[in-house]
This record gives C-alpha cells, structure tokens and sequence, in this order.
C-alpha cells in the first residue's frame, strides 16, 4: 500500500474515533456543565489518537471491521485522557499546558479536574462493556483495559518516588517503570483490537512482542523530545525532566545510547510484525510514527 | 429468620467480603510499596461494607452461591472506597477524618491519595472482569457498575455546584443530586447480586425500586446524622454541611420533615421486598441497618 493511502487510512480513523468520542462523551449542555465540559475539554482537543489507532490497525489487519472497534478505541483514549488530566495536577506534575491547551485543572479548577478525570475512567468501561460484540469478548476487553489502567497507577507511583532519584536509578527499573506507565496502555490497545477481531493465541503473542516495544520506544522517543524538543511544537513544557532530575533515557545512558536504541527497537517491531500472517502495513505505519515524531 | 441468626449472616458476609478485598488487593511487600499501602489503607481500615453486604443479600434471595458473589462484593466496595478518597481530597471535602482514621492524603500525601482512587477504581473492573461467571454476566456487571461510576462523579460535581447555595436549592434537585451521589451505587449493589444471580427482569425491576428508596433513606440518615451526630461515633467530622452551608434534607425541609420522609421510605422499602417471591429477610435488615444506624 502507497504511503498516502495508508496516512489516508490512518486519518480516517482519527476522524472515526472523534467522532465516536464526542459521541460517548457526556452531553455539554447537560448539567453537571462544568464536569461534562471538563470530560470533553481533556478528550476531544488535540491528541495524536495514537492508542485508538493501534485499535484499529490491530483489528482490522485480522479482519474485525471497524464499526466493532470504536468502542475500544474510545475507551483507550478516554482512559490516556483520564490519566493526563490526573498526571497535570498541582500535586503530581503541576502542568498548565497539555496538548497545546490550558490543562483541565487551569481551564476549570482542580475538584473538577479530579472528578473529570474520574469519569472518563469510569466512561471508558461503559464504552467497552455495552459494546456490541459477544459478552466474553466485551468481559476480556474490560479485564484487559482495567489490568492496563491499574498497571497506569503502578507506573505513575514508581516515576514520583524515582524523581528526584536519576542517580540511583538503573536502566532496568526505567524500563519496568516505563512498561507500566506508557507501555501498559499501548500494549491494551494492540491487544484490545485483537481481541475485537479475535485473533488467534500465536498471533496475539507475536502483537505483544510489537506492543512492548513500541511501548519502550514510544517513551525513549519521548525523553530525547523533552531534551531536543521546543515546547511550542511539543505542546507542553519541554526540558522539565532534567529540570526535575527525572531519571530518563537520555540522562541514563546519554542521547546517542537513547537513539541507538530507538533504532533496535524499531528493528525488534518490524520483526515481529512481518513474523505475522496479514497486512501489517498500518501497524508498521504506527511504529514509524512514534519512533519519528516531534511531539 | 430469628435476628440473631441473621445477624450471624451479615457478620459472616463482612468477614467474607473483608478477606475476597484483602486477596483482591496488591501486596503491599511488593512496589510501589506506598501506593499499595495507601489503596489497603482506604480499602480494609474501616466500613460498614453496606454495598457488598446488598451484593450478598440480593445475591443470595435469588439463588446465587456466596462465591460467585465475591467478584461484584470486591468490586462494589473498592469503587465506594476510591470515591471516599477523591471526596476527601483537599480540592474536594478537605476532610482529615475517614472511618475513624486519618484520610489517606493525610496518612500519605495528596498524590498518592489521588494515584490510590484512581488505582482502586481500575481494580474493580479487573476483579468483575475476571470473575468466575460466563462473559454476558462479567460483561453486564462491567456495564451497571461502569455507569454508577459515572453517575457517581456527576452527583458529586452536582453537589460541589450546590455548596454554598442551600437556599437556592429545592427538594426535587436534592433528591436528584443523592440519586447520583450515593443511590447509583447502592442501586447498582442490589442490581449487581441480581445479575450474578441470573434473577428475572420482573424481580429485577422490584429490586430497583427497594435500591432507589434505600438510597435515598441512606443519604437522609447521613444528614440527619451530621446535625445529630458526635464526630467520635461517626468516625468523620460532624456538623460540616451545615458550615459549608450544603443542601441537605434538614436543611431545606427541616429535622421533623426528614424524620417522616425516612419512615416513608422505610414503609416504601418493606412493600417492595413484600412484592419478591424470594426471602428477602437479608435485604429487610440491611434496610433497617440504613434507617437505624448510628453513624
């Protein structure tokens, strides 16, 4: 498939998953406002959709049409929301910009910021579980985005008692913090599309080989954005790492360690992903978008 | 049944529900050490265990084994201790005091507090989502206690919305506010011992009417409680609506008023437990437990 088709594809589903967001999100004009406003303000403005895409890209390469992976796709990126506006508090990393916005606690004020991010978890298990799809599916799909969203909190917990701690932090406790923190929800999202689609045992293996590291890639491309990156192009506050002696990849084992091993990563994906029976293509585009990106 | 036998019953389901939350939650030996520590700390220190104790009673009247009743116990009671948390935060009620022990952004920190609501409300779909009942059933226990989440979070955005405006609030737009706040949970206890259970939609609907009068009776208690109430025997501070000036029953329609609109629903309760062709003789008592308590 010719690159413009597939970045067509890929803009179809973005356009599919915010759709299916402003539709699952609360109504605006019904009370409670505030919170409805808040729940949509974190959901629908900005956001690259990566985790509903990997819903998508994993469902439909084992032939789940995509009507029956909207709910999945919303319920991860109602979940990321969720954890985003949690993550910006005062009282964990106290961010004002997010997504090139005014973060939700700066926009509304932080009880609505706690209790929005509470409802978009709790909206994401409404979305999956009246899915239309059979009932054990619908059950694993919960079971699935619950043990990621849990994983989400571990991760969270292990970077604050870790910042701070650069030092005394070894690269093997950044990755497992890191499998938590951003690669649980990543590696659900993959499993959540084949799950929809129902794919096989094997193959769904070979797709948490992709998911993890995509996963681990995903945050390394993020820790060289925060030292090279700019924050008008990143949308949120760039250098705060460092800034918070954070233990990265970068302050870890240097910039140059970090890109080489962005570069075995995206060797282990494109592995595991022509080791699999179907078309691919839309998977392997992801991978090269969280490995490329300069936000 | 004779009180006391059934008193044994209750007492027997607490120490059940007690043990399946203990199992059900992370080791705290195991990290985060202290997020896990703070999710036992609101979970097991403490409570009536109302809402697993519905699960049970509504549970058992239509046949189900108290194991497979476990699950949606477990979950019920995390959901309820994650929203005890948030409400508690210094963004939120600011309260010191929770079950007679410091609340947990008190015994931790405000992070970790906020990190444990949100952990405990993820680990309630893994325990529904994983238990040992067929798909349809874990699926429809994800969806009723997905949507009294939800529910939840807008009752309490409603009633951050009303603080400060007792006069301006009528009868109606209380019962609505509690309906949300604290029925939708209490509902979906009832409704969730009656999926596992597989009770008919007839039953199910007359369940719905003694759950939504329980709700209401529980929050008019709380209220009563908090004008009569000493901090020391209900184990929170005592006399802070009317400080805050919050709507509450009391307030808007007097003490008297309240009293008789609790005998109300009290007789409401009996006629519709009456109507089932089960023993209700659990769900009786634990409607008198809600009339009745003391704190």
């Amino acid at each position: 498939m010719p690159d413009l088709a597939l970045q067509a594809r890929l803009d179809a589903w973005r356009a599919r998953v915010d759709a299916a967001l402003a539709h699952a999100l609360p109504d605006p004009d019904s009370p409670p406002r505030r919170l409805h406003a808040a729940m949509r303000h974190a959901a629908l403005l900005g956001g690259k959709r990566m985790r509903p895409l990997l819903v998508y890209a994993a469902g439909t390469a084992f032939g789940a049409n995509e009507e029956s992976l909207d709910a999945p796709a919303v319920a991860v990126e109602l979940v990321h929301a969720y954890s985003l506006v949690h993550d910006d508090l005062p009282a964990m990393d106290d961010d004002a910009l997010r997504r090139g916005q005014p973060t939700v606690h700066v926009a509304f004020d932080e009880a609505t910021a706690i209790l929005a991010g509470d409802a978009l978890q709790s909206q994401a298990f409404v979305a999956i579980a009246n899915a239309t799809l059979p009932g054990d599916a619908r059950a694993a799909l919960c079971a699935e985005l619950a043990s990621a969203a849990a994983g989400m909190c571990a991760g969270q917990a292990l970077d604050i008692d870790a910042t701070g701690q650069a030092s005394g932090f070894d690269i093997a406790s950044l990755e497992r913090l890191h499998a938590l923190k951003t690669g649980a929800l990543l590696r659900a999202s993959v499993r959540m599309g084949a799950i929809a689609a129902g794919a096989d045992a094997d193959s769904r293996a070979t797709l948490d080989r992709f998911a993890d590291a995509l996963g681990l890639a995903f945050q390394v491309r993020d820790d060289l954005l925060d030292v090279e990156g700019e924050s008008a192009t990143l949308g949120k506050t760039a250098g705060k790492d460092a800034a918070r002696s954070k233990p990265t990849f970068p302050a870890l084992i240097g910039v140059e360690a970090s890109r080489a091993r962005l570069d075995a990563l995206a060797m282990e994906m494109r592995d595991a992903l022509s080791a699999l029976p179907v078309d691919t293509s839309a998977l392997a585009a992801l991978a090269r978008l969280a490995i490329e990106r300069d936000r």
